[in-house]
C-alpha cells in the first residue's frame, strides 16, 4: 500500500457538515491499491456503563469508492451523527492486511479495532478526527430557489436599447468599450418575454451604478443606475416586471475598488492625506499620485504603471477600498444593504471577491441576509475556492473550476482523458451542497465567447451546452450566446444583442430551450456526478434516485460508432422526441452528434 | 518520484499569512524523494509590455527541506509578495526530471518554465496556485503579550482560602468535587506575592460565576462572582492587584451551555415549550424532561441517560445554548462584554469551544476586542484546530497537539523516535504565528496531573517542564504542579494547594523559577523548530537569529553518555550556572539529567 497517498482532514473538503444533520466524508487512496476502507464512528460522549465498564457506542461501517482519478480513489460516505457529533478514524484493508488510520497516526491491526475501552481510558480516542457539531448557524443555508436557477448574464449597455438614443450603429462592428451603444433598462424591460420565452429564472446584470466606462466596473456612486442606463425608478421596474415573471435580478457589487469618480476619492486627489476618506484607501507611498492627469483630470495611465495606492491590478481608475475603515465599510454595506431593501433585488455577485477581506465579505453576507432572507451572494474567485465557501462568506462562486477543464478541453490542451480526470477530481473535492448552487458558465464578459473558442463552431458548441446544463450548479447563459453570438476576447466579447433573428442559430437557439425545461423535469440533470462510460468518448451516465440519463456524445468531426457495456445496452426514451430507443452493442453518432437516453 | 505524496493546497496551514505581509509556503514530498524544490511565483497582475509582448515578473526561489517525518519531507520558503498579491507553483527536480506542480495538474517539463508569455495567453496562469490578497482584517492580530506570558492555571476553590470558612480540613484526602474546600478570591490575593516570585505574567481561572458545583462549568448567573468565592468587588479588586504587579488575568467563558439552575432554562423547565426562552435551547423531543427530578428540583442523573434536549456530553445538569437565538445570544455577549468592560480582565478561555458554531465565536472575537483592543481569545479544543485558528475565531487553543504526544511519550505509548516524528509533524503544520502564541499545557483540571503520570518522579518531572519551556507558545502552570502536587484523574487532580513547604519539592519549584526566566532571556526558547540532534535521545537544538541553544538530555534511569555530532563540539555557556563548558565527542547524563548550553 502506498501510504503517502493516504489523507483525509476534518473540516475540510473531506469533512464537512451537507446540511445540519448530514456529514460527507471522503477517504483519499492511491488508485486500485486498497481493497476496502472501512469508518469507524460515534459520538465521542456515548459511552454506557455496565459492571464499572465503559462501552463507546461506535459503528463500523463500509466506505464506498465513489470517485477514481488517474492518480487517487475517492472513498465516500455520508452519516448522520445522532447528536450532531462525530468521532471517526479509518479502517483500510490493503495486502490482506488492517490499518487504523487516525488523526495522528496510521497503526497495523491484528483484526478490527476494540470497541470496548476501560473506563479510565477516554484519551485512545485522541487518536480519532473529529467533527465536534453540527451547528446550523455554520451553515451556508443557501436560498432553495437558487439550486433550480437558469442564469441569464446581461452587459447593459450591449443588449437591448430602447431609447435608442446612441449615435452608433447598434451592431456596428468592431465593438469597443470606450464608446456607448445605448443598450439601458428599459430596454430590458421590453425583452422580459424573450427571457421569459427562453426560459431562464435568473438575470445577472454586469454593474449598472454610475461609472465613467461602458463596463462600469469603476463605480462613482453606488447608490445610482448610471442615467446612461435609466433611473433608478426605471430599475425598480424592472425588478418588479421581472418578479411577474419568476425572474430574479441580481446585481454586481464590486466592493473591491471603486472609481477614479467616486467622491471619497475624489477627495483624497484634492486633499492627500489630510483628507478626511484616507483611509478608506491605501496609500502606500508619496507622491500619492505618481502619474500625471489628463485635462479632465483623470489620470494619464499606462501598462507599465505602478501606482502608489493599492488598486485592483495596476490601474489608477480603480482604487482598493480598505474595507478595515469604518467609513468606507458603511458606504458599501449601506449601498448592498439599500438595493435589497429599497428595490427589493435576489442577490449580489461579488466581483475581484478573491481580493476583499474574508471579513468583509461576512459582513456583506449579514446584512445581505438581514435585508432579505433569501438573497444569494456568489462571488468572482478564479481558483478554487474552499476557504470562501465554508458557509460564513459566499454561497457559491463563478465556477470556473468546471470552466477551466471544460474550456482547456475544448482549446486541445488537454485531451478527453485528463478533461474527464479533472471534472472527477473536481466533483470528488467540492462539497455537495456548495456544487448545487454554483453558478456555471461557459463564457461571460471577461472571456472569449464560447462559440469563437469552439471556432464558430455551432454544432460542437451544442456539446457544450449540454455538458454545462448536465452539470451540478445553476448554468449561466451570457446574454447572446444562446443565438449564435460570437466575439474575441474583451472587447469583441461584448458586441451588441443583433436582434434580427435572421442573423439567428434557431437550432441552438431551440436546444438551450429545450435543456432549460429538461433539467426541469430531469433532476438528474443536477446531480454532482458523472459516470464516464466509455474510454473513446465524453459520454456518461447520471443517475438521480431511480432514473438515469445516459448522455451519448460524440465530440468529434467525424461520425462514429460507440461501443456500449452490456450494461447499458437497454430500452430507453429519447428526453427530447419522448420516443423509445433501443440501445444494442454499438450506437452510431454523427460527427458532433448526442443523444440523452432515460431509463428508469 | 511518488507522485501520490505530493502535496499543497492554498490558504491552509500549507500557505497562510504569517502577518499581513508575510506569506508562508510550505510543498510536502515523500521523504528523501526528491532533488530540489522551487517556488515561481509572482503578481498576478505584474505584466510588463514591450513590443506588444508580455512578459510575467515572477520569481524562482529554491526552497528549504526544512521538515522531515517518517513519511514525508516538508519544504518550507517565506515571500513578500510586493503587491500583497502572490500566485504561485512549485517546480521539482526529481530523478533528475523536472515537474511543474500546480493547482489543476502536474506535467513533466523540458527545462525550466517559461518567463515569457504571449499576451493573451493569461489563463496560463490558471495552473497556478493563488493566494489572492494579504488582507490586515483577516489576520487574528492575537495581542503582543501573548507569546511572551507564562500562565498559571487556578480551580478557586482549591488555591488558598483567606476566609477559611470551610469546615472541611484544607489539605485533607482523598479530594472530591461535592465538598467545598473554600479557596477563595481574596486567597489569590493574598497570594500574588508567591506568583509574582514565580515569575508568571497571565492567570487563567476555571470559572468562577455562580454555580452549584465546585468546578462551576454549570453557570448560574454570568454576571455573578459565585459568592462562595467572594464578590464581584473582590473580584475587581484582584483584577487591579494583579495588573499592578504586571500579571493578566483570564476568565473561563462556558458558552456552549449553561447550568441547569440557569434562570433561562429553569423557565424551560417550568413552562416548556411555552416558555419564551424555549428557542434558547434545543428542546429535540417530547417530553423535554424525561428523567425524575430530585427533592431539590435537580435531575436524577445517570451514566446512560440521554436527555430528549441537548445537552454538553449527555448531562442534565448542563442544557447547551442555541447561539442562533438572538436572546441566547444577546445574554452571552453581554456577559463576554460587561467582564471585559467593567472589570478590566484581559481575555477568556472558551470552554468546550469545538462544539460552539464558528458563527458564535466571530462574535465573541469582535465583542471581546471592541471592548479592549488587546484581549486574547483562546478556546479548548482537544483535536488540530486550524479551522479555528484563521484569523476569525480565537488566538489559540489549549495545545492538545503538542500535549497529547508528551503525555503519550510519557505514558510509553510511543517511543522516542516517534515522539520526534509527531512534534515534527505537529510543527511542520501548524502555523507559525499561530504556534507561538498557543496555550502549552502538561496538566490541567481535566487531566491526571503530570507528576502522577510520571509516577510522581519529580526528575522526570524536570525533563517535561523543560520541553515545554523549549516550545513555541506560552506555557501553563497547573496550580500546585509547581511544588510537587500531584493527582490521579478528576477529582484527584484537584486536590488543595498545601501551603506548607516542607511539602514543597524546592529544587522543582527552583526549576520552574529559573526556567521563566530563562525563557525571557533566551528567544530561542520561544522558536517553533525542534532540531533533533541524535538517534539515542530527544536532545535538540533551538535557533534565533545568531544565538542557538542546545538541550542534552537524558529521559533514561541510567547514566548515559549521549555521542555529540562534530557540529556540535563547540564552546558552551550553561545558561544556568553561566559557565563556560567545552563539549567534546561524548556528554555523560546522569539518570534523567539535563544541560542548557549556549553558543553564539
Amino acid at each position: 500500500m502506498n501510504k503517502h497517498a493516504l489523507f483525509h482532514q476534518a473540516k475540510s473538503e473531506y469533512s464537512y457538515a451537507y446540511d445540519d444533520k448530514k456529514l460527507h466524508i471522503l477517504f483519499r487512496t492511491m488508485k486500485d491499491d486498497v481493497q476496502s476502507v472501512k469508518l469507524s464512528y460515534g459520538d465521542p460522549f456515548d459511552w454506557t456503563y455496565k459492571n464499572r465498564k465503559a462501552r463507546w457506542e461506535s459503528q463500523l461501517v463500509e466506505m464506498t469508492k465513489r470517485y477514481s482519478t488517474h492518480l487517487f480513489d475517492y472513498y465516500f460516505i455520508e452519516v448522520e451523527p445522532k447528536d450532531y457529533r462525530c468521532k471517526y478514524a479509518f479502517l483500510i484493508e490493503a495486502d490482506d492486511k488492517h490499518y487504523f488510520y487516525g488523526s495522528k497516526r496510521m497503526e497495523e491491526l491484528e483484526g478490527l479495532p476494540p470497541t470496548d475501552f476501560d473506563e479510565g481510558s477516554f484519551y485512545d480516542l485522541s487518536n480519532y478526527f473529529n467533527y465536534p457539531y453540527l451547528n446550523y448557524e455554520d451553515q451556508a443555508n443557501t436560498p432553495k430557489w437558487v439550486k433550480d436557477t437558469v442564469w441569464y448574464q446581461i452587459f447593459m449597455d450591449r443588449f437591448y436599447s430602447h431609447s435608442k438614443k446612441s449615435n452608433l450603429p447598434w451592431a456596428k462592428l468592431p465593438v469597443n468599450n470606450h464608446e456607448f451603444y445605448g443598450g439601458d433598462i428599459k430596454g430590458v424591460i421590453d425583452k422580459l418575454p424573450y427571457l421569459k420565452d427562453l426560459g431562464i429564472s435568473g438575470i445577472y446584470f454586469t454593474p449598472i451604478f454610475e461609472s465613467r466606462t461602458a463596463h462600469k466596473y469603476d463605480t462613482k456612486d453606488y447608490f445610482k443606475i448610471d442615467p446612461q442606463f435609466g433611473t433608478n425608478e426605471d430599475f425598480r421596474l424592472l425588478v418588479q416586471e421581472a418578479h411577474k415573471l419568476g425572474i430574479k435580478v441580481v446585481l454586481d457589487a464590486v466592493l473591491n475598488h471603486c472609481g477614479w469618480d467616486h467622491p471619497f476619492f475624489q477627495d483624497v486627489v484634492k486633499y492627500g492625506r489630510n483628507s478626511k476618506y484616507a483611509d478608506c484607501f491605501f496609500l502606500d507611498k508619496d507622491p500619492i499620485l505618481n502619474f500625471e492627469l489628463t485635462e479632465d483630470g483623470s489620470p494619464k495611465g499606462h501598462g507599465n504603471l505602478r501606482p502608489n495606492f493599492r488598486t485592483f491590478a495596476y490601474t489608477p481608475f480603480m482604487p482598493k477600498w480598505n474595507t478595515g475603515n469604518e467609513l468606507a465599510q458603511k458606504h458599501l454595506l449601506d449601498s448592498i444593504e439599500f438595493w435589497i431593501k429599497e428595490f427589493d433585488i435576489d442577490g449580489w455577485r461579488l466581483d475581484v471577491s478573491n481580493e476583499v477581506s474574508h471579513d468583509f465579505l461576512r459582513k456583506v453576507k449579514q446584512v445581505s441576509r438581514a435585508a432579505k432572507a433569501d438573497t444569494f451572494i456568489f462571488g468572482e474567485n478564479w481558483d478554487s475556492s474552499m476557504p470562501w465557501l465554508r458557509g460564513d462568506q459566499m454561497d457559491a462562486v463563478m465556477n470556473y473550476d468546471l470552466s477551466i477543464p471544460m474550456w482547456q478541453y475544448f482549446d486541445g490542451k488537454i485531451d478527453s482523458e485528463e478533461f474527464k480526470n479533472e471534472l472527477t477530481q473536481y466533483t470528488a473535492l467540492t462539497p455537495k451542497h456548495v456544487m448545487k448552487n454554483m453558478f456555471n458558465q461557459l463564457d461571460t464578459h471577461d472571456t472569449i465567447r464560447m462559440k469563437r473558442r469552439l471556432k464558430d463552431n455551432d454544432e460542437r458548441l451544442k456539446i457544450a451546452y449540454i455538458l454545462m446544463f448536465a452539470s451540478a450548479g445553476a448554468p449561466n447563459i451570457y446574454y447572446g450566446s444562446e443565438v449564435g453570438l460570437t466575439g474575441e476576447h474583451d472587447p469583441d466579447n461584448r458586441r451588441c444583442f443583433n436582434w434580427d433573428e435572421s442573423t439567428w442559430n434557431h437550432s441552438l437557439h431551440q436546444l438551450i430551450k429545450d435543456l432549460i425545461q429538461l433539467r426541469k423535469q430531469h433532476p438528474a440533470f443536477m446531480e454532482s456526478d458523472y459516470q464516464f462510460i466509455d474510454k473513446s468518448s465524453i459520454s456518461f451516465v447520471k443517475h438521480h434516485k431511480n432514473e438515469s440519463l445516459l448522455f451519448l456524445i460524440n465530440d468529434s468531426e467525424k461520425s462514429v460508432k460507440l461501443n456500449i457495456d452490456p450494461a447499458y445496452q437497454l430500452q430507453y426514451t429519447d428526453v427530447f422526441s419522448k420516443k423509445a430507443v433501443n440501445v444494442h452493442a454499438e450506437v452510431e453518432l454523427p460527427a458532433y452528434g448526442y443523444k440523452i437516453l432515460k431509463f428508469i
